[in-house]
């Protein structure tokens, strides 16, 4: 499909997406950079690649296709060393989680002649780095490109193609949209997971080890998502501020209700959202989305 | 180790201390009862006791052990209708999820000569009614035992001994403070996960179904425990009101915090928070209460 992809940050989505390419044979070549030595040398170890870089400059080189797989809080500087290195006609992309602010960053160094098509990989788990990756990581999720008004529809068609042949279902999207779907589907139940567990962790009246011997009513299923790569993390909140405090707000206005009838002891408003709220998982598992095996197959 | 036990409702746990019993050889007689006839004739089918009562009152006749396993709501009324048939010598008990509230209701209403022991069995899962007990539920995990001051320590001991060899672990802890633990660890996460389902199925600019097509990003991890059984929970929120606002108060005091983070563009809070969430869960895993596979083990 491609003659040379280079994948910039090799991280459980990086290393996934190289593992995915080789497995269904995408790229002849694949050329890997991160600026840390020591997870160079674990991706080399793990054979994951055909060329490795600490400098991305180098790895774009006569690059068909370029992905930034790196927390997007440092697009801005890789672009400013790799924009000069971009081949003619190659296709960027990225996977990062916001994509309104990716936007806005890479277009205005974006060489002429290089189409810039942002994808977002709804995928990943709650562990990270090259070790963490796995090539089936892609299939049957949803992958969503939000390429600006008027980039190149080969490019766009081309990228499509490389997602599906990863496993993944597309999905075309605007970029503000994205940031308005993920924010409430991804970076607010995120933050809210993020912030219960820190404030289990430092409750004076309740131990930190009660609070661990006694999470499995409810708590722990929390932890997974409040255990996922804090730096990646840390970049959408600074990036995806404005869809993140909107649904945020829509957030505690509802609790804040919820609250009084607690306060004032209201069952039925109780009874009708604990009620409700019970179908959209049924609809999440028939969307194949999700598992119904019992507790997510949980044997402890 | 007993002659007849009656179990007083016949949910999911109700079901699964029927068959865990049986397995066990726990009881000679198990005494099966709940109002709803559809229920009493469910149970019937599979077979999980060996009488079966609409009539709370006649179920009781003779136990040596009777748990109240209906939602806490209808505890007052069930003893009101049982009490004057419990055995002398008999141990009472009961499997809700809060316990002052509990100790509060039943102990005007104790006979003189039966033993109150309340038990909280800390398992569960997002499904409901007896057809989804299962003789395993309690196995590895928590029972606490919250006796007032005074309590027979036989009859302790005696419902401990058959906690553990249901396959749990007890813990003998005061009501009111394990009223907070679970308030935490269990009450709050549920209320927050059914308020985030609420809020995401109600927006005007992102669609439902776009919630359940992208829900893997996170979402759909809040969606297994805001699958619980609506009355069971209406009723933990109506009867442990000042546990739950208190912790809920914190909760929502660090989520202002984080959210000013946010706002502000703090990328050192939130990293600084972020990683140190990740060390709960491991803590978590150490102990046994919950499971390392990536994603919880889910193929989807």
């Amino acid at each position: 499909m491609f003659n040379k992809i280079a994948l910039i940050g090799i991280g459980l989505i990086g290393s996934s997406i190289a593992l995915a390419a080789r497995q269904k044979n995408l790229a002849k070549n694949i050329a890997i950079s991160t600026r840390s030595e020591k997870t160079l040398a674990e991706a080399k170890a793990l054979n994951l690649g055909t060329s490795y870089h600490s400098d991305a400059k180098e790895a774009v080189i006569d690059a068909d296709l370029v992905i930034l797989c790196t927390p997007v809080g440092v697009f801005e500087i890789i672009m400013q060393q790799i924009a000069p290195n971009l081949k003619k006609g190659a296709i960027l992309s990225d996977v990062g989680s916001v994509k309104e602010h990716v936007q806005k960053v890479i277009t205005p160094l974006l060489p002429k002649g290089v189409d810039f098509v942002p994808a977002h990989p709804m995928a990943g788990t709650e562990y990270s780095g090259p070790k963490a990756g796995f090539p089936s990581l892609f299939e049957g999720r949803w992958c969503m490109l939000t390429p600006a008004k008027g980039v190149n529809e080969k490019a766009v068609k081309t990228l499509g193609e490389f997602w599906q042949a990863l496993g993944s279902n597309i999905e075309i999207m605007e970029a503000k949209h994205h940031d308005l779907v993920v924010a409430i589907t991804s970076h607010v139940p995120h933050l809210i997971a993020y912030n219960i567990v820190g404030t289990a962790s430092e409750l004076e009246n309740v131990s930190k080890s009660e609070v661990i011997k006694y999470s499995a009513g409810g708590f722990r299923d929390f932890t997974r998502i409040a255990a996922s790569d804090p730096i990646m993390w840390r970049d959408v909140f600074l990036t995806n501020r404005d869809a993140v405090l909107d649904m945020l707000g829509r957030f505690l206005g509802d609790l804040d209700e919820l609250k009084s009838a607690v306060e004032r002891g209201d069952g039925q408003a109780l009874e009708e959202l604990f009620t409700r709220t019970r179908a959209i998982r049924k609809s999440i598992i028939d969307a194949g989305q999700e598992t119904d095996v019992v507790d997510f197959g949980r044997k402890v």
